[in-house]
């Protein structure tokens, strides 16, 4: 597959006018303050689905032949964003979840009119989606390493860099790279000298190796809250990304944490901790960032509040 | 005292005017699904202090006379809003507390410079803030019975009415009746056919047999997981409640939470209970807002998040 370009972002970004959700941008004096910055939050867990994913989905499922159905192998956000774009289009869509899965997930995702299958694991998963593929002729849509997917998660940016003039630096959270290198191929068609900037979790450092070596480090026994980034980067988005990126910001698992319940309580943004790993660098006054207009692109906002809520259910009378 | 009119809602509007936030409204198909109606939150949890209850505080204290400081009892979002007007006018502020007072509540109200008083309890509140008063010299702004509380209050109303056209009903929690009563001022102001609800726990029905018998009925041992709503209405905003309201929605505990809980997993809005109040009749499909296109004020967002924070640390390595 040929690399996806600025073109096919534009391109994406028509696709989904009047689909995906015109995303607002929050801003925070106390963030400012905090990181010496001016910092502009693109706040996909508006988006549809409540993460970026459906941009990504929603155009590569418009690149499906018309009569095949749609398979693809995702316990998160991408399942739902698949699932809903295939809704949309009228095609039919098989969602591989290996367990344990998140019932709040598969509900949403069988709400979108998705067949969901459920193997006992991510290696049952593998072998499980493609026989399924064979046996429905289905068309396959991969999380990350997809050129349409890539392009459509671009469009995020494209939005930002529309909505706020003059960034200095866009930065988002990193796990197989699809936001990122969507997010590179904005930025740099807009404006080469922005810097992209990669921020990835301690315990599932896999990307900036990969960048570093120039080959795909696969994620080994990744430790992280930050449930989506706990994938290692593909073939299509490591040529992106070691061309574009300015360089990368690992968080630990408390800088996570904290970030997120700044969020939550100054902001009043429900976050994932996926995102919080954006802006983790932000609050421990990176120098990279000081004195810089920065957009953080938040990823998306699907936490499980279960716990939040029983805790509640003590007060009800 | 003289009642506001909807001229203090406009004059409250342009002193507010690049100092509160011009919240967005947020949407959701799922919402308009469930309650077969167009709904448009009014997102005051996006509001500075996290509530809409600055700008009725920040329109009172520009009314105060140069040298004075000033005087406040409120455990909640009003001791906030009324600490950052000051801050910002350069006023000396005194915000009585009572224990048992929120550390992060507390710590917000100091960090904004105010002054913090923390009497054992509300009646020893009471006498405290009255020596208070006497011996600083200051000037008292209450809560909601405040002439300039109540028009800085209906502005959010105002906004909306001008974000989004048509609306045929608005509504609101209830608990002193600050909100309510401006609100009901704006939207008359605008359209006299607007039809103006409130929305009250079961828990806290005190506002709803006051204007039902038109006087004020206290309010006695609340029980209801909506903190601000646990006031009796005043003597100001009765009298605008009665010959606004077009009625009450009465909720119980558990759609409270339901609704609640809608909010954060659908539309990733983080919104304190009594926020929630008054979205639950919609979830229920009260049949005077279906078919309609209802506007909710969505008062806050200012909730305790420790124990949802407690349940991630232990997924933290």
């Amino acid at each position: 597959m040929t690399l996806p370009t600025f073109q096919d972002v534009q391109r994406a970004a028509s696709v989904l006018q009047g689909i995906a959700h015109h995303t607002p941008i929050h801003t925070s004096h106390q963030l400012n303050g905090w990181s010496h910055a001016s910092v502009f939050l693109k706040c996909e867990n508006f988006e549809r689905v409540g993460a970026f994913k459906f941009r990504g989905a929603y155009n590569a499922v418009t690149h499906v032949k018309s009569d095949k159905p749609v398979v693809a192998l995702s316990s998160g956000n991408h399942a739902q964003g698949v699932a809903l774009a295939c809704q949309l289009l009228g095609k039919e869509a098989h969602l591989v979840m290996p367990e344990p899965v998140n019932p709040v997930k598969r509900a949403a995702v069988q709400g979108y009119g998705g067949a969901v299958h459920t193997p006992a694991n991510i290696q049952e998963a593998e072998l499980f989606a493609q026989e399924l593929l064979r046996s429905v002729q289905g068309e396959w849509i991969e999380a990350f390493n997809n050129p349409f997917v890539i392009a459509g998660q671009g469009t995020a940016a494209l939005e930002l860099l529309a909505q706020v003039e003059g960034l200095d630096v866009i930065m988002g959270p990193i796990g197989g790279g699809g936001l990122l290198s969507g997010t590179c191929l904005a930025a740099h068609g807009i404006n080469p000298e922005i810097q992209v900037f990669a921020c990835e979790p301690a315990g599932a450092l896999d990307a900036k190796y990969s960048v570093q070596e120039n080959r795909i480090v696969p994620q080994e026994n990744p430790q992280t809250i930050a449930e989506g980034l706990r994938t290692s980067v593909g073939t299509l988005t490591l040529p992106i990304l070691r061309d574009h990126l300015s360089g990368f910001f690992v968080v630990e698992e408390h800088e996570i944490l904290e970030a997120m319940r700044f969020i939550y309580e100054r902001m009043k943004l429900l976050i994932e901790p996926a995102s919080a790993v954006a802006v983790a660098p932000l609050l421990r006054n990176e120098p990279e960032l000081q004195y810089k207009r920065v957009g953080v692109i938040i990823s998306g906002g699907n936490v499980d509040l279960s716990h939040y809520f029983e805790g509640f259910l003590g007060q009800v009378i």
